[in-house]
């Protein structure tokens, strides 16, 4: 049987971007902190699971003390509701919003999928996406598709449009995905072929 | 009033080793996580809490069902009694047996201290080493300062040097350090002075 | 006096990126070589520098053999000869050759001005490029700033679209400068403001 | 036919540590210094090319205008004449006397050998070296292999040991390795067994 030093030491080898010896360290430090705060700690967890929802409509995490369904970004009337974002995961929504360059709606996929996947419903909220861009009374014409510049990112952005456009047709919604070009920091003595070729497209 | 996820967040800051971005990754993944695994975390954890003592001798932590107040280590009749090696960190002391080197008793120091430190007393526990080594009935001759070969790690041993000689002198106590030399890895084009006069002194 | 070893240690700490340590590895490098090859790269260099030419067309160094004052692809008739790139170095040109999405001309700078300078004429071929765009007879109608997203590179762009605003409306000219938004890599979870607004307004 | 600037490229490639890119980089620095520049660097190549040698003693490279055969720590008759120091490299010889930790002769091997090598001697100047220690007159009676604490390093103390055994038994040469330890720098929390174990047997 193992001691509880060793079990709290596994759980933590869980988490994402922990290594073993992290893991040892992290363990040794949360048994040297007060019993108050260990307690403090483990509340708060508890308290994030029970009380963080995820969104019926954009799929997000949320917190929420009330029986609301729905985020804050959701609920927001004042938000553009005919564009949609689609990003991957509840992170880069928080970024996006950080930059405060964009005033529409988004949809957490929760997930990439490959060129390589058999199902990649499995891996991507699809259903979900095609739930919400149906909606009777729904407002939304154009879906933004907000995937990271990644062979992951856009093998997903090619799933996606494929798996849209029926609906997209019916529906009269437009799919765009986000413009390439060089991003901050971009040099040219460095630059990639797709990235110079939708930079000379793009120029203005 | 914060929100659910933000206090986690910010306790997960505390952590070492962990910047906001993660901290926020990580918030994200306990909550993405089924109930039954954050559950069984937050048990570890309080069980970890609770479970784990401070060994009465070495002062290292050490995972307890029953009432023993010494670890496994200090509770070994096979351990060589006679040598205490003085380390700075229980994460250093699983290390050093994990290289198999060493069959002595330990003794944890809980930090370092530096030359510039008013009340050094404060960051080391020499005062519990004191008593360590000053326990009647007690066999160790030698006592080896195991500390990190860094800038630290010397200031301590000089503190320790010159805090604990009374005492070695009364009781016939040897201090010794680790020897110095090329460690694994060293090479002589970035060989530094100190360690190439040790190399060179200690050569056989 | 100096040896010739430190001599020449002393000569190729002063290459681009090459630090104390390595310069003295490639001095004993370059003497540990056996004579033919010294030779050889000495007489490389003198004939690179005899032979190599700064075209008086696009202002890049190219080699030649001949009484060419103009590099091949200023002289290349399948270029497209309404476009003008301007690039900051060589080495940036050659870079969006490879890449093989740019058929028209280019102009090297020789480098980048800060909007902290006071004589920025003397850091880049302002004047050379004035004069390039105002050949008689030429049938540039484009001028494409593409210098890197970097300050350095913003700077540039502002002082040449100033320094060059007046000749181009006299002259019916176009300037431009490289599209931005999402470059190959680019990750949502990291994406800036500056980028993220332009992949959406850029978004297609 | 390659143009100057690619044969120029191509030999910079050559070089140790220098990859494609800064190579090309190289190459048009090169062509863009001016002239009386490369000239002096050319001149300076030539120079050492021509003024350096090989010291007939410890096979050290080292700059002499005369005829000179032995260079300045071989002729200096106030280095300790017991000891000679045996290093891999040039370099290693340099790093040694900066630390102005050993007063002794040395001997450098050229290179290093590994357990694979079907024939070590073409590795390393062990023949040299042979010669060297039994000269007739000499006053050596310490050999101490000082090669990095690496495989490579341990494979070619292992070589010399045992190439070296019968003469140094006949001529009364002790043979010795530099000392083990923690170097500077070296953390317990990460120290390995082999270090760990020199640094316990070696505690002062």
């Amino acid at each position: 049987m193992h001691d509880t030093l060793t079990t709290l030491t596994e759980l933590l080898r869980e988490l994402p971007g922990i290594g073993p010896r992290q893991a040892r360290r992290l363990a040794y430090w949360f048994v040297r902190r007060d019993h108050a705060w260990v307690e403090r700690f483990a509340r708060a967890l508890i308290a994030a699971r029970d009380k963080v929802k995820t969104c019926d409509l954009c799929m997000r995490l949320f917190p929420s003390e009330h029986t609301a369904s729905r985020c804050s970004l959701c609920s927001n009337h004042h938000r553009d509701a005919h564009l949609l974002l689609v990003v991957e995961k509840d992170v880069d929504l928080e970024n996006i919003e950080k930059t405060g360059t964009y005033k529409g709606r988004y949809f957490v996929l929760g997930g990439t999928t490959s060129n390589l996947d058999k199902e990649p419903e499995r891996k991507v909220r699809v259903r979900e996406l095609l739930a919400r861009i149906t909606l009777p009374n729904d407002t939304i014409s154009e879906i933004v598709l907000a995937l990271s510049a990644t062979t992951e990112g856009e093998d997903t952005v090619a799933f996606l449009k494929e798996y849209l456009a029926p609906t997209c047709t019916n529906h009269a919604l437009k799919i765009s995905i986000l413009g390439r070009g060089l991003s901050t920091g971009t040099e040219l003595e460095y630059v990639d072929a797709d990235t110079m070729k939708s930079a000379l497209l793009g120029r203005s």
